[in-house]
């Protein structure tokens, strides 16, 4: 099915040059888009793509004009001048999705189970083998995908989507146009308990789990409750897959975790940060806004001024490894050599000094 | 609703000092503990707030007596005396929990499937949704949540829960007060083939997983089935959500694992160990009771004498990181150096000496 | 049930020596191996056990027949010699596998759901409480175990076996005899967003996965789907649990992941590689075929050669890692000071050598 670039100009709010009626079937990779497609450059460096790519269409910034109308008067296809050429392409990307796939249709499937005092709005979809618990608040339009789970008195906003198979546990709440993938598990208990004679003795968690709007989880990410309060995801967080939030974190709003990720219970995150893959954030640390973490760093201490922050091991050909890695178990004694090595050459050089 | 204060330390075996009839409706942390709250106090820096706080009620070791009753005698409030404040605490949670939380009602729902040769005793609760393979053994009491999965022939003992979405795959066991998260899966496939031709051929795991009583496995967490054994967990071990534990692994009692922690194929832990998270331990390992590893080391090697170890690489701003790590990869060769510098220097002050 | 070697030997195509009426009723690991157990040696350094075992019966490699014929002459039981012992006894246990464990019947249960317009030959299976989207395509002798899901116009091949409480979601393909864990979570929307004023703009992911023949993924373990393309993996890949294969990347034919690895964006990995326990790959990286990459090594830029790459911080106790680790961040002004000393000494042995 063929969409014309007149109508993707349009709603992306772009300047189109050459023929609105010139219809393509998908979105592709610059690299990868023929004559059928539509596309976009967003890097500089790859702007003589502008002119060599067989594309159909391709969105580029208004700066690259000259070099567009070109391309449009070589009759190489057409071109949509958007201010931000990657935004627009996220745009495309959630036309498409809308114009493509097929919409879960309002109404509860009859193989699901909701129990008594659930606020069911006509508009909700609740899918097959779907459970609601007891008392558990669906807004405006929400999707609760085929086998997934709501727990007793959980809330969702408008718009919120379940995927199949994510949970949402009992007396959980997020707010708008949230996005809930497969597996994840939102409200599982915190991990806590006393030591007692060499045992551990469980501490209830008796709080929540608070997420703002516009809230994305990844596949079997966990975002446990909190043990008296609730943990806390602010606005616009988006969280990666297999990502660990423990109990009482509270992240900042438009904080983005990738994939792999992990922060400890009572850390606090800030605003505007980037968590990257398999990074580790200790327990009860504080995060300034706008800091950004390097894949597979281990934060042991608070940072309280935004940055980047690094701290992985450089990897080598594992021979060259071997020998680095032992030598840095002697590290700190090689400190201590070279000191003596100054100290010894300074007298050395003291004594020469003077004959 | 609101619980009397004496009934509390009556609960807890403290001695209560104060109004017992005063009523406490939620517990909260110390630092925003209202009046109608209960708090406690479990470590001497946080000691001035038994003066200040604002909580009807705190709990404290009895060495603070004195403090207490003065507390008491100004009318802010009882304090409830207790051995261990934090250990009061954790059962206060468990109270609360009990008191507060609806309980499953026994029987099975209409939705669930449960196959022939069921052992499943009249006390036991088994949720919409969940499936209980043939011949598959539950205790008093047992639960299997809504969408839980006990697979053919496994075992659960008494007062076991299964938490919605947990999956207990077949022919695996465990033993009483057990609790699994959702989505945790116990019992799939250990990772074993044999190498063929540049293929992997698959060893089929025939073995099981074997938990001893009042375990506690997180949500997404995975415990291997073994290969021709069984995997074993041995009695009070916690495992936190997203944990890796690999095929014919043995867990000594009371070891506890923290979030995104793994153990490769094999090897063996002591009692009593905390693994920290983010923690590796290679296969064919043994750990010896009493051994704390830091977040994120991954142990390379066995441990045979109690104690912490840690091996986590230092993180530091983005660039002083890439200074040093670039550094690290020549650390070998710094040390070579090093050597020829001392050997010279011996040399200098040797030739020095005598003149 | 009792085996008769003899049987055993025929299936695995070796040659047996000894008693072929003799029955075992297990296969052990060697060191737990009594008399009614079978068990293999694939290591000279086992070798010793040949003799002195107490297994039933040994599989061996035909060069200890020697060995062999002495053990058996002693009535110690019986042996087969296989060109591959190791080999063999994946084999053996999938001999045994098929002869012990129940198969699933054809047919769908009568609580799953099956959506409209699907291809579901006779032969397959689809459990209890399943889900069959519209249109999805089973190969024959598939099985859908109960719970798990296929999303619509999901394809999977022939022989392919998704175990309870796996998820293959929508228009996502495999091929033949495939194998998804529980939890597995295949074609959630990869990680991609726009940033556009502080905020993330979402990029749907309209692409898919596709996986080849014989390939199988781990319990709780994600394989996204790609942005506007596949994600691909080829034949023969074997990923362990909780692993996470983001949007875009391949991997080639073989090549396989231990658990909790992860692979960011992108990245293209080649054919007979091993990627070890929770070693990470960033987005966009190459890995050359037969890279072989140790556990927890975070691999931050391509590699074209084949061998091993490793990169993990050596653990220590506590206090050694301490202090190495503290000097390690002062490493890149060590070798500043190296340099002095060096240049120093230089001077210093120049202006003794005339004198």
């Amino acid at each position: 099915m063929g969409h014309r670039v007149g109508e993707l100009a349009r709603h992306l709010g772009g300047e189109l040059l050459g023929p609105g009626g010139l219809e393509v079937s998908r979105i592709a990779p610059l690299a990868e888009a023929g004559a059928d497609c539509i596309t976009f450059i967003a890097q500089a460096k790859l702007l003589p793509q502008l002119a060599a790519s067989a594309a159909g269409c391709i969105i580029v910034a208004p700066a690259q004009r000259e070099l567009a109308e070109q391309r449009v008067a070589a009759g190489r296809g057409a071109v949509i001048l958007c201010a931000e050429p990657y935004l627009a392409f996220a745009r495309l990307t959630q036309w498409w999705a809308a114009a493509t796939r097929a919409r879960p249709t309002p109404g509860v499937h009859a193989t699901a189970v909701v129990e008594p005092g659930v606020r069911l709005p006509p508009s909700a979809h609740v899918g097959a083998l779907a459970y609601v618990g007891a008392g558990a608040q669906l807004g405006e339009g929400c999707v609760v995908g085929a086998q997934a789970h709501v727990g007793a008195g959980a809330s969702l906003g408008a718009g919120t989507v379940l995927m199949p198979r994510a949970m949402f546990s009992e007396g959980c709440r997020i707010g708008a146009r949230g996005l809930v993938h497969g597996g994840a598990v939102i409200g599982a208990d915190g991990f806590g308990f006393a030591p007692h004679e060499g045992r551990w003795e469980k501490i209830e968690q008796l709080g929540g789990v608070l997420i703002g709007d516009d809230v994305e989880i990844g596949a079997n990410s966990c975002i446990d409750r909190g043990a008296l309060g609730d943990t806390v995801l602010e606005d616009g967080v988006k969280i990666d897959n297999l990502v660990q939030i423990a109990h009482n974190v509270r992240i900042g709003a438009h904080t983005a975790f990738a994939g792999c990720a992990a922060v400890a219970g009572s850390a606090r995150i800030g605003r505007f940060c980037t968590i990257g893959g398999a990074a580790r954030i200790l327990g009860h640390l504080e995060i300034a806004d706008h800091v950004h973490i390097t894949a597979t760093t281990l934060v042991s201490r608070s940072i309280h001024k935004p940055g980047q922050y690094s701290g992985a091991f450089p990897f080598d050909d594992n021979a060259s490894w071997e020998k680095n890695a032992a030598t840095l178990r002697q590290l700190h004694s090689l400190r201590d050599r070279l000191r003596a090595v100054e100290k010894a050459l300074g007298k050395s050089l003291e004594k020469k000094t003077p004959s």
